[in-house]
Formats: structure tokens, C-alpha cells, sequence
């Protein structure tokens, strides 16, 4: 058995709980540190972590956590797990650089990021990260990350893909670990934008969701997936469609999430694989399982020297190296909502 | 946009066209050479290749002409793909041996063995492999290879994965695409062996099909796919099902080829992922479509010093580095057959 994979988590919220939480079932990972913007804790021997992915001991109060702690421990530490809010979405790429700038950690670097603003901040870092022998792999959640690796698998049997078209279902839109997913969503609603929506109250959020009804449909979201499914060179990213309807009063998800890829074989002719998600698999379950299994490849990555930036989808099956210029068929953008 | 990759096409019947009649649809190849055991063909420049991935031709005669080729023009070729014939078991190993010792070829070799015999021969080499500076990709077709790659993608949502199945549709089995895979599965069959089946014309096993009659039933295939998955951290062997229903006189596939994933999630139940194929992907689109995507990661990984024995799966985002050594629930290996 190799030696477990030293991991901090950075931001302490609904996806850094959930990757705490399942760490146990992963015996290749050792949760080593925690830090928030509150503070930080450090154990070399592993921390331990409640079921639900909390911690059973205090945080060294420090108002500059992460720093603190990279610093101290960053030759202790083989992987960071970035589960930093999105909000503000320059709080990620500023804090990347300030750990290379000022921590000397060298390593792998992980995200769920949804956001493409967020994304975009990252990618001109990526000479950098090399610099500091770092491999950052950014959206390495859900979507983008484990449904986007999916239909950049699935891409393979086509000459050609015509659509993308990632669909989820979400119940119980109301607890803690869908809480970002909430606000971003948000942000693309009439009369919302990031600066209000981030200071909104939990109980708030609630509330404005309550006032749309039981079931929200996001006809079309602004997440990365496209981006990154055009980084992997399958398709441009006019393409790429994500959205999904989300229950906001019940546990139960009112569809499944469905991955379908359209595409054209190589007689011509014009089929779809589709890719059915478990109803009985949380949000947790499809972006945390997902980020360590990135992560653990990105390890190997990282040991033959990979370093930069690189999207979840570059982790896959390779569907080509073209660089795409032409503009198709645009898809609208805007989202609609539907009681 | 990065120069072409390459490629070599070695063993020339099925695969090995499917794979020359997709690579006009992936611009990062070219196709520079052809070998079977006839001859072979070469051209820098790129062969022209006929819609059904036939040479516009012939080849210069050859005995030996693998190795001639590779002696020749080792330094001009990026990748190979291994399209020889999977009976006798043995050729494939010896052949990769004989192009080490004998031709100084380093690059990307790639596979899509279905047998595990065939495949079980090729894990002593890869230390020879990495010496010779070759990064060999085996089963990197669709079982193993595509679907695996699904399966081991499906994986990661999961804490523990309970069971793979894949079930596939074949239809028009008589065409020469499925030659080798008829072949195979004939093996498996009551008073079939490998020396045997080796032995009949295309012409005595469509009449021995005839025999079955229309739907061929194979419970559960001695495919590789499990020992692959194993290897790739993600449930122990006896977990993998490899099964399928083959029309032996219609084109059309009798059913969806399926890849269902069940596992545990993080809060104990169970569920499965689903993946369906689309009925107009044709073997060739499923089986030569991913090895070229397989390939072109390679080629990337080669350049980062990734040499010796990888599977399709190693590609992969990576469940975990656990060696399996607990035997659970053993599942039938007999083949059934029904009419």
C-alpha cells in the first residue's frame, strides 16, 4: 500500500465538509489540516472527522488561516483541496497566489468551481503554478468535473459531437451543502446579482426560493462545463448545454440527472449515449468522490513532473488537440424560470 | 495547432481498418504506415486511406514485415496500434518482444484486447517497457477500454462499488468488424477451443452461428474488463459482469448496450448509474474511436516520461491505489447459451 496522501482543506463549507466526510471511505487520503477564514487546525497523524464531515476539535483562531498554515506545514501537505466560497469570485485566484507567493507549498491543487468568471481568473496563473511546481486542476466537482468526464468519455465514439446536454435533478434544495449551488443560481435571476446575493442569510435565500414555488428550472446555466468540454477539444462551447430543475421542498429529486451526448458515427448518421445518474447519490456524493479521484490521479500526475493548470476534463481519454474557432449554432444563455 | 501524431497501424484486419477509417475524422493523426503479415506500406507523408478504411495500395511484400517496418522507420512513427489477431495468444507478446529487442522503436503502443490471456502476458513486460522508453496502453478499446473507462468514472460518486455490468447489443454479427470478437466468443462455447476456432473460415462459423439461431446469449464473457477494473483500484473482480445478447442475422442491435454501475453512497444506501449506447454506434465507433482517444493521452503522458504497462482504466480519474485481496460473492464465469 503506498503512503496515504497528505490532504488540507481549505474553506470549511458545504463541499470541504463533504470531502472531509468521505475521506474515511477513501483510504489512500489523510485529512491533515482544515482551515477557514476563522482559523486552522494541523495533525500530521490525520484529524478526525465527525460523519457528517465535521471536525471534533476546535479551530486555531488566525484571521489569515490558510496562509498560516500553508506556511507552517506546506512540506507536510501533498494536496490542497480548494473548497473556498465562490463568492467573491476573485477570493480563489487571489488566494492562489498568495500561497505561491508566500507559503512555498508544492503540489496538487483541487476545485469544484461552477463558476466560469471564477475559472477564468485561474487560467492565467497556470505559467506560474509551474513556476512553483504546483498542478492546479480546476472543476473538479460535479459539474464541471465528474458528469463533464463522463460526456468527454462518451465523446470518443463520435466523429463528431453536436450537443452536450448535462441535466440534473436536485431535492432538498435547502440544506447546507446545496447553499452555493443556491447562490449562484441566483445570481442569474431577474433582480440578483453576486454583490446582493452573497449577503443574503441562509433564512433569506429560503425565503426568495419559497416565493418561486416548489420546483425552480434553470433552462440554461452559465457553469464552465462548456469551457472545459472546448479546452478537451470535443466540442465548441455553444454546444454544451447545462440546467436542471431543482425541487426546493422536497428531498427527492424531482428528475434524474442525465448526461446525454449527441453525436455523428461514422456512417453519418446521428445517435445519443446518455448517461443516467443515481437518484440515491447526494450532491456530496457527485462532487466530492469525484474531486478525490481526481486528485488521486493528480497525484501521479504531479510525481512525473506535470505542473500548471489543468481542467478535470484533461484528466480523460484525450477526444483531440484542435483548437476551436468556428461559432455554431448558438444556444440561449439566458435562464428561465418556471414555477 | 501541435504537429500530427504518427501512427502505425500494425495488423490489418478489423481493428485495425476501423482504426485507419476513423483517423480522416481526427485531425492530431496521420496514418503513415500499414503492416500485416503480408508486408507492410509506409509514407511519411501520410497513406491514403479508402472510406472503409481500405489502403489505396498494396503492400510490399513481407514475411516479417512488423519488425522490417519498425527497423526501418522506428524514429518516424509516434504510435503504434496493435491490431494483430488475438489468436494465438501469444503473438501479441512475442510481438511486442521482438519490437523491442529488435527495432528501436519509443513512442505509444496501444491495444484493444479482449482476452485476458492475451493481456496476463503482457504485465511481465513492462519493465522491459520502461527500459525501451515505450508507454504500452492494453484493452484500450470498448470491453475493455470505452465502457470500462465509463465504469471507472461511474465509480467515483460511489464509497464502495458493489457490482459492474455490462451488457452489450450486437447486431449484423456476421460483418467483418465482429470477426475477431465471433472468434472469441466461440471459444467459450461447448466443444470450441482456441486451436479449433482459429482454424474455421469466416464461412463455417457464420454456418455454426446459424446453428444458435438468431439470438446468442453470452451470460457472462471471460473478458478482461474485470482484472482492469481490479487493477484500477475500483472493486475486486469478482464484482464485473461482461455479458451480452448478439443477433447473429439482423443489423440491428436486439438491445441498448448498458454499462450499470451499483455502489454504496455516503449514507449507506444503494444505487446505480446507468449508462446507454447509442444503437447507431457501430463496433468500429465504439472500439477504434476510444483506442485513438487512449492514444492521444498517451502520446501527452509519453512526453511526461509515463513509460511501461498502463491499462485503459490507469487513464482514468483514479478510485484508489488499494490492492484487492478479500474474495467477495463470486459470480458465474460458465458461459450460457440460449436460443
Amino acid at each position: 500500500m503506498p503512503q496515504a496522501i497528505c490532504v488540507a482543506i481549505v474553506g470549511f463549507d458545504g463541499f470541504g465538509k463533504g470531502v472531509a466526510s468521505l475521506i474515511p471511505h477513501r483510504p489512500d487520503f489523510r485529512l491533515v489540516a482544515v482551515a477557514d477564514n476563522q482559523g486552522y487546525v494541523f495533525n500530521a497523524q490525520g484529524l478526525e472527522i465527525t460523519e457528517e464531515g465535521g471536525l471534533n476539535q476546535p479551530l486555531n483562531s488566525d484571521p489569515d488561516a490558510v496562509i498560516t498554515l500553508l506556511k507552517a506545514h506546506a512540506h507536510q501537505i501533498d494536496a490542497v483541496l480548494m473548497g473556498l466560497p465562490n463568492l467573491p469570485v476573485e477570493l480563489l485566484a487571489e488566494t492562489v497566489e498568495r500561497i505561491m507567493e508566500e507559503t512555498g507549498f508544492k503540489g496538487v491543487m483541487v476545485d469544484a468551481l461552477k463558476r466560469m468568471d471564477a475559472i477564468e481568473q485561474l487560467f492565467p496563473l497556470s505559467a506560474k503554478l509551474q513556476q512553483h511546481k504546483i498542478l492546479y486542476i480546476t472543476g473538479a466537482g460535479s459539474t464541471p468535473g465528474f458528469l463533464t468526464g463522463i460526456a468527454a468519455m462518451a465523446a470518443q465514439s463520435f466523429v463528431e459531437v453536436l450537443d452536450v446536454n448535462i441535466h440534473f435533478g436536485i431535492g432538498n434544495y435547502h440544506q447546507e451543502a446545496h447553499r452555493d449551488s443556491v447562490r449562484e443560481d441566483f445570481i442569474h435571476l431577474e433582480g440578483f446579482d453576486a454583490q446582493r446575493i452573497a449577503c443574503m442569510s441562509a433564512e433569506e435565500l429560503a425565503w426568495e426560493l419559497g416565493t418561486y414555488g416548489e420546483l425552480l428550472n434553470l433552462a440554461d446555466e452559465n457553469q464552465p462545463d462548456d469551457i472545459i468540454l472546448e479546452l478537451a477539444g470535443i466540442c465548441s462551447r455553444e454546444r454544451v448545454r447545462i440546467g436542471g430543475l431543482m425541487d426546493t421542498r422536497n428531498l427527492q429529486k424531482p428528475i434524474h440527472t442525465t448526461v446525454t451526448v449527441t453525436g455523428r458515427v461514422s456512417n453519418g448518421s446521428v445517435g445519443s449515449h446518455q448517461f443516467v445518474v443515481s437518484n440515491e447519490a447526494s450532491v456530496i456524493d457527485q462532487v466530492c468522490g469525484p474531486a478525490l479521484g481526481f486528485m488521486l490521479r493528480g497525484i501521479e500526475l504531479y510525481q512525473r513532473d506535470f505542473f500548471g493548470l489543468m481542467t478535470s476534463a484533461d484528466i480523460m481519454p484525450r477526444y483531440s488537440n484542435r483548437i476551436f474557432n468556428v461559432s455554431q449554432e448558438p444556444v440561449g444563455r439566458e435562464v428561465a424560470l418556471t414555477v
